[in-house]
């Protein structure tokens, strides 16, 4: 018999040749793992079934539902039993593909006619097929022809298999065999809780002029308990929906005349603008300089920079005579032409150069969506020109301010960081590249921020970090972005003059804090709920009087929060105190002043705050020193 | 003989029929006008040569150098003095068109070369045309043959007059005669002073396809005073005109890719923000709303608005598959968008919205220049959407609030105001129109404003106000616009709900009171020659120790003004002191801080501001007490 030598978390162990991921689990590692957690397993580096047998020495690990490829393995295999129960009520329906996605999985079928209201019949059909516990199989086919044999009948996997260039195989579970390449997970019963979300149609192969398929989404759990959590979050995020709460509060909306270009309404603007103010404030202090650029070039600009040939199905592109321009999808080329007029000595480094100017992407219509994906956008964007030797401090500068912006200002943990290297293709030096990964990793250890190394996926034109933030939810939204570029400044011939009174190419940084500012409104907007820190809130302070007798002191305190550059109402309508204040509330108005005799004669206020509580007594002169310190510092609570 | 009624100023007098302007002049009003310095007169209507003989019964007034039609007649003459220098000096050139233009006139000629170094020749023999006191003498011709026998070798004016619909006539002076339209001043005596400008190349009707002919410029005056006084003005005007300054101070500049289109760099940028947060400040006081907008609109909104029919030609259109775009050249129709999504009862118009989205229109290559004409822009802009009672009150707050921004916060007079009344053709009643123009006028008063009606000049769709004001070298700029529109707010449906509880259509109004913010930059820089008050300059103190032994004060003083919001910068470099104050002069910090030992040991500072005076002894903090007040009210002088 012959073995060979399995590597599984630190220790070799020696197992027959031909033996499976399973018998490993049950024999050499059973005090190790819970083997029903197990899903899948990664073998030198590939996602196999457990069921698959091993002949060669190898490193092996294991996937559970904890693990996002694992998490895709589980929903591709319950894609299938949904697929098994479509076949079993819908004969005649033709399965065409059901993948996995970020959040559970869905399957496109053509000839099939399903409303809502059957989604219940069809995932008890799916738990049956759960207790029946079929086994999950793979088949190998040694053709084309072998796999047609079995498809050949249904006019989308011929497709598929007429048009691969790999091995094929199959899956059954039961009576039912599907097209595959797998893995699965080993038997039917492992997606204890099913839940059918939606109905939507979808063209085949994603091309409008293809017939319409009916897609069905789904999600699944291990148990119970992760489909009822699964649903908490989901409903408290439907809640907090920016696209809803943007209406509710009149924020943001569109218009059908400009797809996926917002219109903020006048307290959206306000929001928008604070950001604005503050990001001026924090520019200032760390050395950036704000410049304002023309949106429209000419075609030459964009062949100088690249975007021509490599990015110009994303651009709107106009033509004027002979002329051709894009509007900008990016400040990146402006910002080299800015820096080219500056003139620079090695002394003047590093440049840091800010725009908020207003960037363009033709994103298809179908893709747009609320704030998150649009045509229309500004980013807190800025390009620093620095020398080789610059780029640890201003890396560690930056993400030092991000850290404060996001933890700090918003309350918002940064979660994920993640730094790319070096890939296979690549723009200079070896040695550039290290020593510039080098300044990263000091750069990020001397923010103290924790970071994961993504080995080979930078650009080639160099490294990145990339931060993720982690929002009320606990959903994860990509933010802070910075981009080493070593290609760019040479397209432009951007340079320096060094103490050698020599020219040399300067090395730039592509960097965003907050990134597109609209997407940024809906990331705060659903993690506030609405419920914006004061210095944000579009109504500041509401001030209510009890009856008339209050009204002009009411009106006196409003103009004097006015004159100190706050949002200040007055709420004096013929309505009741009661829905006044609930009238406030539903307009997250941060401080809720009510104004009786009381406080009148004693000059004083109540207020009333959005956690529900009430202050009485509180002297009206620190009241508004409170609101003016609270608004100036930005404070996260009031 | 027969005679004719003639009414000059008020008075009527019977004269012989067939007498001249000339004739009345010299006879019936002999006692009245200075005969030489009138130089063409109006009949009934129509501009004539002071020699036509007067047939009717009519009314007559007198041109002069003062009135701009005068000046329009008179460089129109000098033209043709130009054209009869060339000829003498160039017999080959052959004239093609030469009129007057809004200062001076020019002539283009095909067939001649010649540079700036013959310009003086060729003012000699104009001079010399001058002296010789030739008659300028009208010819009519009764058709085109006629016409042709004198002008038929010119290949251009053969083009023009097999062209014409008109009757043609041709003046003569001495031996030259041109085809030409007049009138005409009474002889080549009149301008006694003659300046040629410049040489530039221009295309045969404007057309780059046609062949390049040479223009020559010139200006003259009736007076050497007058054209010293013009070439004063000129020097000054050069001195500060914005493009120079602009690049010297490192303000803004162009880029071929993006003609028209300007990059205001960090120093301009921070104007330009200034600008925003004082026009902001000044919208939350008038009860204005800012909202943001898209600025790419499908076709169907252009059709709506009118855009499309009307406006297409000065607006960048692209195609994205089969969807037409526009890029906004304004933003009325955004703001009637933003309108409809409010919904509104009689009780909340005003609703004033205000917008400081990019603008794009697509100004002719050739005709663009500085800041002045533009094909990227932002305005102040604003629409108030108002019942028609409020027009009044809207018009008068709104004009006051333009004249305290110019008169006030800029130092510029408000020169000159002109509402323009109902045309022949218009949209609504004349009740409608008499009621609103009543209200332009009683709000006018009201402002303290004083104007002139220029009758029948309104658009079709409404009555407007324009102002324009006066800057220091005495020049005219075209700034503040109202333009109340019927029509607009009828296209989008814009209505509100009345006490009646039905729909009434709103009132729009479109104003801007600095309009293009580029354009008021271009006319600010000029105005104060980039000497910007403290609240505007994009360095506000230089801080200038006289010694390494005052560095650290100097430091210290710096970071505390920085703390304060004040641009302040440190000037301690290896230059000698004076060289740094000229420097700090150079560009153009208003206050410049002296530190030496004498003032730390007091706690004091030196200020040196751009006047040249210097302030010895003034207490540290009295000076950052002074710095921050100007900035903060935005004074004029520091």
């Amino acid at each position: 018999m012959t073995t060979i030598r399995v590597h599984v978390a630190g220790h070799d162990h020696e197992v027959p040749s031909g033996s499976t991921s399973f018998d490993l689990l049950k024999n050499a590692l059973k005090e190790h793992a819970d083997i029903k957690k197990v899903l899948a397993a990664v073998w030198n580096g590939k996602t196999i079934d457990l069921s698959k047998k091993l002949e060669e020495n190898g490193t092996i690990s294991f996937l559970t539902f904890d693990d996002a490829e694992g998490k895709q393995v589980f929903w591709h295999s319950t894609s299938h039993i949904l697929a098994q129960a479509i076949k079993r009520i819908y004969p005649d329906a033709l399965p065409t593909l059901g993948p996995p996605i970020e959040e559970g999985f869905y399957y496109d079928f053509d000839n099939l006619q399903v409303t809502e209201a059957d989604l219940e019949k069809i995932e008890k059909e799916m738990q049956k097929i759960v207790s029946e516990n079929f086994k999950c199989e793979r088949h190998e086919y040694n053709n084309k022809t072998d796999a047609l044999v079995h498809f050949g009948s249904n006019q989308y996997k011929k497709e598929i298999i007429e048009g691969s260039t790999e091995a094929l195989s199959g899956y059954s579970q039961g009576e039912f065999l599907d097209l595959c390449r797998g893995p699965h997970v080993p038997s039917t019963k492992y997606p204890q809780a099913i839940k059918l979300t939606r109905i939507a149609g979808a063209y085949w192969r994603g091309d409008s002029k293809n017939k319409q398929l009916t897609r069905i989404y789904g999600i699944s759990y291990p148990s119970k308990d992760g489909l009822k959590e699964y649903e908490t979050l989901r409903a408290e995020a439907e809640k907090r929906d920016h696209r809803r709460i943007g209406k509710d509060l009149d924020l943001f909306g569109f218009e059908e005349v400009s797809p996926g270009s917002p219109f903020f309404y006048p307290k959206g603007a306000i929001i928008y603008n604070e950001l604005l103010v503050w990001l001026r404030e924090l520019y200032v202090k760390h050395g950036y300089q704000e410049v304002i650029t023309p949106l429209l070039y000419e075609k030459s600009l964009w062949e100088t920079s690249g975007h021509w040939a490599h990015y110009q199905e994303n651009m709107f592109i106009l033509k004027d005579g002979e002329q051709q321009y894009g509007l900008k999808p990016m400040n990146c080329p402006s910002h080299c032409l800015v820096f080219n007029r500056m003139g620079h000595s090695y002394r003047d480094l590093p440049v840091r150069i800010a725009d908020f100017a207003a960037l363009h992407r033709n994103e298809a219509r179908g893709a747009l969506g609320g704030l998150t994906r649009v045509r229309k956008f500004s980013q807190d964007d800025a390009h620093i020109f620095c020398r080789a030797d610059q780029i640890e401090d201003e890396i560690a500068s930056l993400m030092m301010l991000a850290k404060h912006i996001y933890e700090y200002v918003l309350g918002m943990q940064f979660a994920k960081v993640v730094l790319s290297t070096r890939p296979e293709q690549f723009l200079g030096s070896i040695e550039t590249w290290n020593e510039a990964e080098q300044q990263l990793k000091d750069a990020l250890l001397r923010a103290g921020i924790a970071y994961e190394i993504n080995a080979g996926d930078g650009a080639f034109y160099g490294p990145k970090i990339d931060a993720q933030i982690k929002d009320a939810l606990g959903r994860y939204w990509q933010t802070t972005t910075v981009q080493l570029d070593y290609q760019l400044p040479q397209r432009f011939e951007c340079a320096y003059v060094g103490d050698d009174s020599k020219k040399h190419p300067v090395v730039m940084l592509h960097r965003a804090l907050l990134g597109s500012l609209e997407r940024f409104i809906a990331v705060i907007t659903e993690h506030f709920a609405g419920r914006f820190p004061l210095w944000l809130a579009p109504e500041q302070v509401a001030v209510l009087p009890i009856t008339d007798g209050q009204r002009e002191d009411a009106i006196t305190l409003v103009a004097e929060l006015k004159s100190e550059g706050i949002r200040a109402v007055l709420e004096a309508g013929a309505d009741t105190l009661n829905k006044r204040i609930r009238d406030c509330q539903l307009r997250q108005v941060p401080a809720i002043i009510i104004l009786g005799d009381k406080e009148v004669a004693a000059d004083t206020v109540a207020l009333r705050t959005l956690d529900g509580n009430t202050q009485y007594g509180l002297h009206r002169k620190d009241f508004v020193e409170r609101v003016i310190i609270a608004k100036k510092t930005r404070t996260l609570t009031f």
